[in-house]
């Protein structure tokens, strides 16, 4: 496993790569949610390049990225352990050279939901998502479903920007009792741990109401707001039942639609998200 | 010559083509200074790429793209003249898919001097020109001095989406009678273009007073000022003394700085610029 810290030298090094080209962007933290894309994306490229950086940029809260898990030596055992080829792990200098304005907008996909409770957030993925497509120049990108937001940005902006890489969507992994894998999942005290399965309940719940007919976006997102506000610890951000591709709210639910939340347990913000099927 | 009218097969075809590949970028409405780029460009690469795409987003004012000259068979014809191999010719559908949101942003270099006369100018420039960056991958783009501000956009998006292009700018062509070329000099009236010439000699009147020593750049503003005052029928939107990189205004002249302007003369908007030496 090589470990790249340049954009020269990773572009050098992508020229003499084996195609298909596959890759999967980690801010490091690494789970068993990102082994499970690094398992997709070993399948789906004849090699395999993971990015690991903390960007900088995605954070609106500076204390938020302050207290972000990091354990880089951890990431490389668990990439080498995946049959990881190469390892793209820039410095902050080297995504942002020196004078750097150049911003990546997604437009109102990104200022809705997620965007509307972290202004600039998905300007920042989208800057630095484009960054790395340019310098990997992937066949094929995984990603995981429980950022439902991040993945309709990343589209977005690589058919916008006439990118040639395909996208593969890994479903969400989740611990035992439900609670969806994060790498902010370490940040919950032991109370709020045993309460968190209540957001995956919750959403489970209204899709049970959707399966037994109910059609009414509003009942569905009444259910979640109803079953998270019986909880102690966790409050609930926003709830929506919208197109999966727009992420437009809707008024009636419909096979494909994401039925997606956001909660606070104390100081940690946790999302998640399940499909209508 | 080929023409390619798809992003896919401009994909396909980009891949056979021998390196280096240079590329240059027209609206259209090809005059003596794209040919200028041509021959530069010709020089720079084993290949040729001309794009030919009269990108609606970087008007920011509709009667100005209704009202721009295209004759594109004219242009075919100046491409097969100076050898270009490839014309990437696109439809606005092709660059702009349908639900297309994203932006790319420059930053603050595009909100002042034509940005702030032209609000969205530059974000569409920026957009359209790394959509056009990413879909030739060219080794060296090929870009006209007389548009200063983009190529300081532009210089500055490609270093930030750390692409890996080489931009050589070409000197600014003129008439005998030191007019700038611009594809709107044909909108101006027979009295307009006898008049046209005061920007440069403004300009160049200012560069002497450097020369002589004047450091001042409000003196040279002035000057600039004043030359263009005495006209009949230009009228002055700007006169910028600013350093290259950044176009923050200075406020004394030094070796490299570019003193532009804009003017209107009757409904024709010109811009010119000369460099400090």
């Amino acid at each position: 496993m090589r470990i790249v810290r340049t954009v020269d030298e990773m572009r050098r090094v992508r020229a003499g790569l084996p195609s298909p080209v596959a890759m999967m962007a980690t801010l490091g933290a690494m789970h068993a949610g990102h082994e499970a894309l690094l398992d997709v994306a070993r399948g789906e490229g004849a090699s395999l390049v993971a990015s690991l950086f903390l960007n900088p940029t995605q954070f609106d809260d500076p204390a938020d990225l302050a207290r972000y898990p990091t354990d880089p030596d951890r990431d490389l055992g668990i990439f080498e352990g995946h049959g990881v080829d190469v390892v793209f792990q820039p410095t902050v200098e080297e995504m942002y050279p020196a004078g750097a304005t150049t911003e990546v907008d997604p437009g109102p996909v990104g200022n809705i939901l997620e965007g509307a409770h972290r202004p600039g957030h998905f300007r920042g993925v989208a800057t630095v998502v484009t960054k790395i497509l340019v310098v990997l120049a992937p066949d094929v990108a995984v990603w995981g479903a429980k950022d439902a937001q991040q993945n309709v940005v990343i589209r977005r902006l690589s058919t916008d920007l006439r990118m040639p890489v395909r996208h593969v969507l890994v479903p969400t992994v989740r611990d035992a009792d439900g609670l969806a894998l994060s790498s902010r999942n370490a940040r919950l005290s032991p109370e709020e741990r045993a309460e968190a399965p209540v957001l995956h309940r919750a959403l489970s719940e209204a899709r049970e109401l959707w399966r037994g007919g109910a059609r009414d976006a509003e009942v569905l997102r009444a259910s979640v707001r109803a079953r998270v506000g019986r909880s102690r610890l966790a409050r609930l951000e926003y709830v929506s039942v919208a197109d999966a591709d727009t992420l437009r709210e809707l008024d009636e639910g419909r096979p494909g639609a994401l039925l997606s939340l956001a909660a606070h347990l104390g100081t940690t913000r946790l999302i998640d998200n399940v499909t209508l099927d």
